[in-house]
């Protein structure tokens, strides 16, 4: 199995010269140059490679599992938690009033790359711990922050996000669990599922957000209300101690991210579990959506940092592995110099520079949504939306691509549990299932975000893409901009044509949805690529072989990968009638 | 999880109406007429659903391990074997002169279907077995046959193919295990790696088929010879006795296919194992590739079992599983409601119709192939060596697509294990991978298939696609007829600048083989499915819903599959450059 290698290059070089940090540098009260950042990346690329990865495929082996009613994780968990959270990364983003280091969160996403790359599973328990940590930070009283919000940052405690039921997938409407009144708190009774990391030994408290319903609340989404319930209630020094009314049930048996527990989580059996209002009543599904452009640009990045990881071990493997002759018979070949395994590497290495180009131009979107001012942050906010169901659907699709390329590049060995890759494959396909699955992502994309507007922020970007060709028009690169000309031509005119669908009929238009987010995704991934590369050439920090390695990516990214979107185009165009008079009747056999 | 349903309306409409059985008729002694081939199918039927299907999750789960040396099998699967053999399903397309019944293969094809679906690792048991008759049938001297065709065509025994070792994957060339002479016989010594059903106590014999090297052979393909290697020994009376010198090491923990033992076999640890030379010395690999376009078609035909396999459970699922609103807000909608779920499904099948159609036009070839004479023959002979890349290689990589697919639509319940879908996903992984991958396939049709007769097999297939669309032209399939017609020009064009390619180099030209295939595939899928559509309205035999079912079928293949035909091609013809300057430091980061 190969060793993880935190691409530290190709991270710096999304961050400095694709998505422009320097863009936030007016709203940051201390700018964050690249000596600081180098400083960073370097210490996260330490924590990923020799802390975090080499517990990635033994945990994948040991899995979770509960005994008298607590999950006990695989082993040296614990042990790289700690390493973790002593390290000061739970609060690199976190508010400073609270013991957070306040900054940027653009720069948690380039930590966050490493160590999901390092290890998916593990990386799920900060990250849920993040978004419960996000949640509190905006919508709590200040006497709940007060409490829970400094041991969180510092990792001490970790969250929870429950919002699944058995009947309550991708429909959060038919919440069931109920809340009521108990003095100043409340009591939650109610089965949740799929809770990712539910419990664990790994820190002294667990912070539970929960989504629950108060008596009498009004029906669907309206009605439901945030929750705080801890696993163990806080003595009057604010120290965990007595148990609450919380247990896991079980922890799932699962095709992938086997150390993640997925738990069964019960409150209330006995006597209600604890709970605090987070927010205002039956206002917690806004809370909810607080957090979501963050999680799901989350699980983007999963899916970049597994596609990378793969990519790496199969990259290794065909350096090494010898069948067949060199083309000039002169001895065995690698199979790196058969070219059919050269075109499954670039398919791999292309598409990941331009998920990565994305992950980063969208991260900093998001802080200048937040940081900003005025149209600035009404355009951030707006960009930031767009890119957002892009970022986890499409990327999170190319991950299944990429991630099964990496096995196919090793042949037979790689169905082999011990060679290590299949278990990416496994683990990545949870990304296009969870925080809204893929092809709810499009319908949010084609609805919310494109029609909801009429198509205004998507214009703007469609106007920006234009811009950038005509600005690029005489760097050399004609091959690449008519390539990409065509394609924008096609958005554009897919842009109208799902416009006019929605217009039509709302639920019916969602039938191309799918379609026009991964045409979207060609598309933006191909204006990165060759940004990517004009900013390249003007740039001194990196040697010439590896400017010359991304112009190799540019090249067949637009050649090779660019022309899916065509095929999107046409299903958009000419497949309107084909899909909208779909029923359950064409199943008929 | 759901139960399995042959698809026996579709399996005998493809049969009947796309493959044309009636071009077999005038080289059968015995035509197979419909009633026959109902009656087989009938009972194919049940014998998949009631006694193969039900233990393939229990399979999957218990998998299988070495004990005392001995491989021991799931459960159940000793008892499905019994069924199996005492069915009389082993034998049915073998020579009557041992015992065979002597239909044509296409009739195993059909059989092979269910039993594929229904349990994909208990079908590679007698798979396997049918290819090692197979090579005895055609090499093996008179006496060999005499001893060893009967046992094995009536399943008492069963067959394994001993090909590859550490060192020699793709490459046969590397084969290193050695053979010497032992009076009238051989010993061979030597270890395999990757034998499926390399050992089981499912039959009374296990007769393996071993490549080996002579002394002072050739290097190279050349030098390799085939061993017939017996578990035991036989007695004079022909009946296993001696344990002969072949041991099982270990069985591989793997990805999928869990009940399907895959064997590292050592031969020959103590005095070597006794073995009988089947064919020629040295000729072995000539052996091996008389049997390459069944095994590689048997392959196309497993990628289309288990998507099947996978689209029933999705489409049982979708329809039982409620989430979200009607589209009129009348009630809780079951999901296939929602047009992204519709176009999920019939995204498997439509692309399913034209996979089964695919392989039941290549089977049909293939029967021809062996059946005819002089230019019918001939031809077959021709079209089956195209069909067999295309069947393998692009039926294999949709089978990715379609099992990924119909775990998708479960949601979160895909992902665990219990459902069941996720099996389907890990079972089909091995597909693109063995039988040669994928890559290899491109490169075979490419290469030998298309560039070795200078492209006059491909373009005799082309025009017979041509002339099929004039034929139809006035059937009101207008709209499917120009898009076939659009794709098709591409598909000339992609062979043209194929065959320039590799006239210019035959290593680099094999750079574009992949999207070759898969153009290739997409086009002749839909070509053969609106011949579907073209046949089942001129056919009084099925009712009006389900020729309905097939007509969106069509519809949406040709308006939302197809179109990835165009991304093929214009991969292949912008394409070259960027993929042929790819060296191993287009790596370098």
């Amino acid at each position: 199995m190969s060793e993880y290698q935190y691409p530290y290059n190709d991270i710096l070089f999304s961050l400095l010269s694709v998505a422009d940090i320097e863009k936030l540098t007016p709203y940051l009260d201390e700018p964050v140059d690249q000596e600081l950042l180098e400083a960073i990346l370097g210490e996260a690329g330490k924590l990923s490679e020799q802390v975090i990865a080499p517990i990635n495929a033994s945990g994948d082996s040991e899995g979770s599992r509960v005994e008298n009613g607590e999950v006990i994780e695989a082993k040296g968990f614990k042990d790289a938690f700690k390493a973790y959270t002593e390290g000061g990364w739970v609060g690199l983003s976190g508010d400073p009033e609270y013991g957070g280091q306040g900054l940027p969160s653009f720069i948690a996403t380039a930590v966050n790359e490493g160590v999901q790359s390092a290890n998916l599973a593990f990386s799920l328990c900060p990250l849920l711990s993040h978004g419960a940590i996000e949640a509190i930070s905006s919508h709590a009283s200040e006497a709940l922050k007060a409490e829970y919000l400094p041991k969180m940052l510092s990792g001490e405690w970790a969250g929870t996000m429950n919002l699944t039921e058995p009947s309550a997938g991708s429909d959060l409407a038919a919440i069931a669990c109920k809340a009521e009144v108990d003095g100043d708190a409340f009591r939650v009774k109610g089965q949740k599922i799929f809770i990712t990391w539910g419990d664990h030994q790994m820190s002294d408290n667990i912070i539970h957000l929960v989504l629950a319903r108060l008596p009498n609340a009004p029906s669907g989404v309206k009605g439901i209300s945030l929750f705080l319930v801890p696993k163990f209630l806080l003595d009057d020094a604010g120290n965990p101690s007595q148990r609450n009314d919380v247990q896991v049930v079980s922890v799932e048996h699962k095709l992938g991210i086997h150390a993640s527990p997925t738990c069964v989580m019960s409150f209330g059996e006995q006597e209600g579990a604890l709970g605090y209002l987070v927010g205002e009543e039956n206002q917690g599904i806004k809370a909810m959506f607080t957090m979501m452009n963050n999680a799901r640009q989350g699980v983007g990045l999963q899916g970049l940092a597994i596609a990378e990881r793969a990519y790496q071990q199969a990259l290794s493997y065909a350096k090494d592995r010898k069948q067949g002759m060199k083309a000039d018979r002169s001895g065995k070949a690698a199979i790196i110099e058969h070219p059919d395994v050269l075109r499954m590497l670039m398919t791999m290495k292309s598409q990941i520079d331009a998920m990565r180009s994305l992950v980063y131009v969208a991260a900093i979107e998001n802080d200048l949504s937040h940081l900003a001012d005025g149209e600035v942050k009404q355009k951030a906010v707006a960009r930031t939306a767009l890119y957002t169901p892009i970022v986890k659907g499409w990327i999170t699709e190319q991950a299944q691509e990429i991630t099964s390329l990496a096995l196919q590049v090793h042949g037979g060995m790689g169905f082999i549990e011990e060679t290590g890759v299949a278990q990416h494959a496994r683990d990545a396909r949870i990304l296009p299932i969870y925080e809204g699955t893929n092809g709810i992502q499009a319908i949010d994309l084609i609805g919310r975000k494109l029609y909801s507007d009429k198509g205004v922020a998507m214009t703007a970007l469609l106007e920006e893409i234009s811009a950038d060709i005509k600005l690029w028009s005489s760097s050399g690169l004609a091959d690449q901009l008519r390539k990409i000309e065509a394609a924008l031509e096609q958005a554009q005119k897919a842009t109208q044509t799902c416009l006019q669908s929605m217009e039509k009929n709302s639920t019916l238009g969602t039938a191309s949805a799918y379609s026009y987010m991964m045409l979207m995704g060609y598309v933006i991934g191909a204006w990165l690529q060759v940004k990517a590369l004009y900013s390249s050439q003007r740039h001194d920090g990196f040697d010439q072989s590896q400017k010359q390695s991304w112009a190799h990516s540019v090249s067949f990214y637009c050649d090779q990968i660019l022309p899916r979107a065509t095929s999107y185009f046409q299903a958009i165009e000419s497949g309107r009638d084909s899909v909208e008079s779909l029923t359950e009747s064409s199943f008929i056999r």
